[in-house]
């Protein structure tokens, strides 16, 4: 047998008996993997340093380095993170409704886990841990298939969680990596219908594209970002001012970061030199249409059609300016990724509108929208961003990694 | 541009527009639609007369053309239909949670429309008029991609849904059917990725298995139903005999009806008799395991391995003895399609394990696996029922058409 149908038939087994392990037993099993985590770090950082002196052989780029380097203070952040994700409530086993029908069955509707989660993700060894005890958490067995560059520290940090977790009680297969990082063994993890209840691709655009077109079990659609902010003629500028710089540099590289800046025509006279200087004294390549640039243009690059689609993840933003809401509205549904939009305004009316006709998981009224995050939306934790609208949109916390199953109960009841 | 790729972009259109379409403009297009259904019903007895035809002349079975022929009276159920739905609670835009950050966000969560929901299906006609009608109600713009033995019919019906439905204020594009059903068409349709927001397969295994394997936007698989009733030692025996006899043969050609029939070795001297006989008395074919065999053989086939994954969807049971709860719920989770299972007990902890334990949409005690249905659920109407654990399980209602939007309500936060 494969590694991988292996693995896929023991993760199954073992979420068939997760469903009867308690709350308290998945606690202890999460305190115990914070514990060995930080008890076990030198076990990590040589597995770790393995893979930098790979990456450093094959040539990685600098910032993947970064991603990949482990250190004792970062293995303790993320053996806290497990942490906090004990602390939070478990959804399983709530019943979020129960109705009786005329004949007399009564029908409730019970939160259970999905059964088996697949994780495709990249060069980042603490997903590793995030993925794996959100699951556990949420009583899921997890199959996880990290990048090639990572394999080391994420086998490693998979031993050890295993250790912890099946000496707390936890049923053996519960937690699973693939080791064969081939992408063929990718591939194969995509189309295990019958195994896989929900695969979620953690990643950039060319990963996630690779599993929205390979996979035939269920997936969830995480994290493109191309997000804007509008600022409206009835905006104050000095609000719009600090919620553009926030959305656009307080961290360019995620996904929840602006992309494009619309700025209102009977405002642009006002706020374009306001906000371009600021953009500029910030580090901001600015790329704009020519009737911004025809106000500004100093050091402003022309803005091509292709920018407006563009989710850069760096210090570069397009900008546009449009007659009112309604073409505000219209240029982003055209070209976001239906990820997190805002709008500054003093206008109720617009408000409104901009909240009901922007298709987005997550709308802003006069605040950044960086803000779109599990964290920041007191879900405690997250395992990714969908910007689909089946199952999950937005943030996934906890709830998004549950199922439901109808429990009826009759006295005897048969259909006429 | 092609006949879909025309459509899909109409519908899109439309899908945006249709967020600002209230609840009563959706109504009044509910209420003509009916009217015009009946109105107009010499029309679609015409096209349906030009299917009937075809079907004949190419010598299709009995069966597909009593589902395939309508009549007046069907078209009245059809539109009387079309009624109850308008008279269902409109679930678009209620906040189903809305709190308060401790920087001041107030971040709710919306529902709101899927977007665009593309249905694939058979040969019914009906099916044109309810998926069409629930995705109106709950503002999706749909694609219909039916089968070619009714597309006359189903031409017909769509051409006077649109002119209903467009007289009374819906944005244009909403409702469309694809009249060239060729099976590459049907590829396509399973892979529009940006327009597609969610498909929803109807039909036999082929066609779900088709969809699956192909489908690159979302899809909710449905339907396949192996089903079983389990009868435990401490069954009441007569409640046991009328469960079984009603989910086998009340109605055994749909995905509710039970396949095999488990029976506690405790119980089998008394009730194998006793069932057996009144399933032959209803013409029902047994394929049973040796043990029952050695109980009651005649006229009782041996039932092989495969007996046991089997739909039959038909007057076919198998049957095996158990030694136990514990075994019977490892049978039904090993061979189970994951849609509805019953157990018949009066303990009160077989009833609790079996609910917990049992991996399935809708599990019982004490009733009839005949009750998994969107109106005997008391949702009004279903579109299908989901097999899979993602967005939506069992029966699905107006709510599993639709999708949740976060909006967030700020006076200037950012993010430190």
């Amino acid at each position: 047998m494969s590694e991988l149908l292996e693995k896929c038939a023991s993760a199954k087994a073992a979420a068939q008996r997760l469903v009867s392990v308690s709350t308290e037993v998945k606690n202890n099993a999460l305190e115990a993997i914070a514990a060995a985590l930080n008890e076990r770090s030198d076990e990590i950082l040589a597995a770790n340093r393995l893979d930098l002196e790979n990456a450093e052989a094959n040539g990685i780029r600098r910032a993947m380095i970064d991603r990949l380097t482990l250190t004792k203070e970062r293995i303790k952040n993320i053996a806290d993170g497990v942490l906090q994700v004990k602390a939070l409530a478990d959804p399983i086993g709530e019943v979020t409704g129960m109705w009786t029908r005329p004949n007399g069955l009564q029908i409730g509707r019970k939160r259970v886990p999905m059964g088996v989660i697949g994780i495709i993700y990249e060069a980042r060894p603490n997903v590793t841990v995030d993925a794996a005890v959100l699951c556990l958490k949420t009583s899921n067995a997890s199959i996880l298939r990290g990048g090639k560059e990572a394999i080391a520290s994420n086998t490693a940090i998979m031993r050890i969680m295993q250790d912890a977790a099946y000496g707390a009680g936890i049923p053996e297969g519960t937690l699973n990596i693939i080791e064969d990082t081939s992408r063929e063994t990718a591939t194969q993890l995509m189309k295990m219908n019958g195994y896989i209840d929900m695969l979620i691709p953690r990643g950039g655009k060319g990963l996630i594209k690779s599993v929205v077109d390979n996979a035939t079990v269920p997936v969830v659609e995480t994290a493109a970002g191309n997000c804007h902010v509008y600022v409206d003629g009835d905006a104050d500028p000095g609000m719009a001012e600090k919620i553009v710089m926030n959305a656009k540099v307080q961290r360019p590289s995620v996904c929840n970061a602006a992309e494009t800046l619309l700025i209102d025509k009977s405002a642009a006279n006002e706020f374009v030199p306001v906000i371009f200087n600021a953009l500029r004294e910030a580090g901001v390549e600015i790329r704009a249409d020519e009737a911004s640039r025809a106000i500004y243009s100093d050091g402003v690059a022309a803005a091509s059609e292709d920018d407006y689609y563009t989710e850069y993840n760096d210090y570069i933003l397009a900008v546009k300016l449009v007659d009112g809401i309604d073409e505000a509205i219209a240029h982003i549904n055209k070209y976001n990724t239906k990820h997190s939009e805002a709008i500054v305004t003093s206008s109720y009316e617009k408000a409104q509108k901009f909240l009901n006709e922007v298709d987005a998981a997550a709308v802003y009224v006069n605040a950044s929208t960086r803000f779109t995050d599990g964290f920041e939306f007191g879900f405690g934790a997250e395992i990714g961003i969908s910007t689909q609208k089946m199952h999950a949109r937005g943030p996934m916390g906890l709830e998004a990694l549950t199922s439901i199953k109808y429990i009826v109960y009759g006295n005897g009841q048969i259909r006429g």
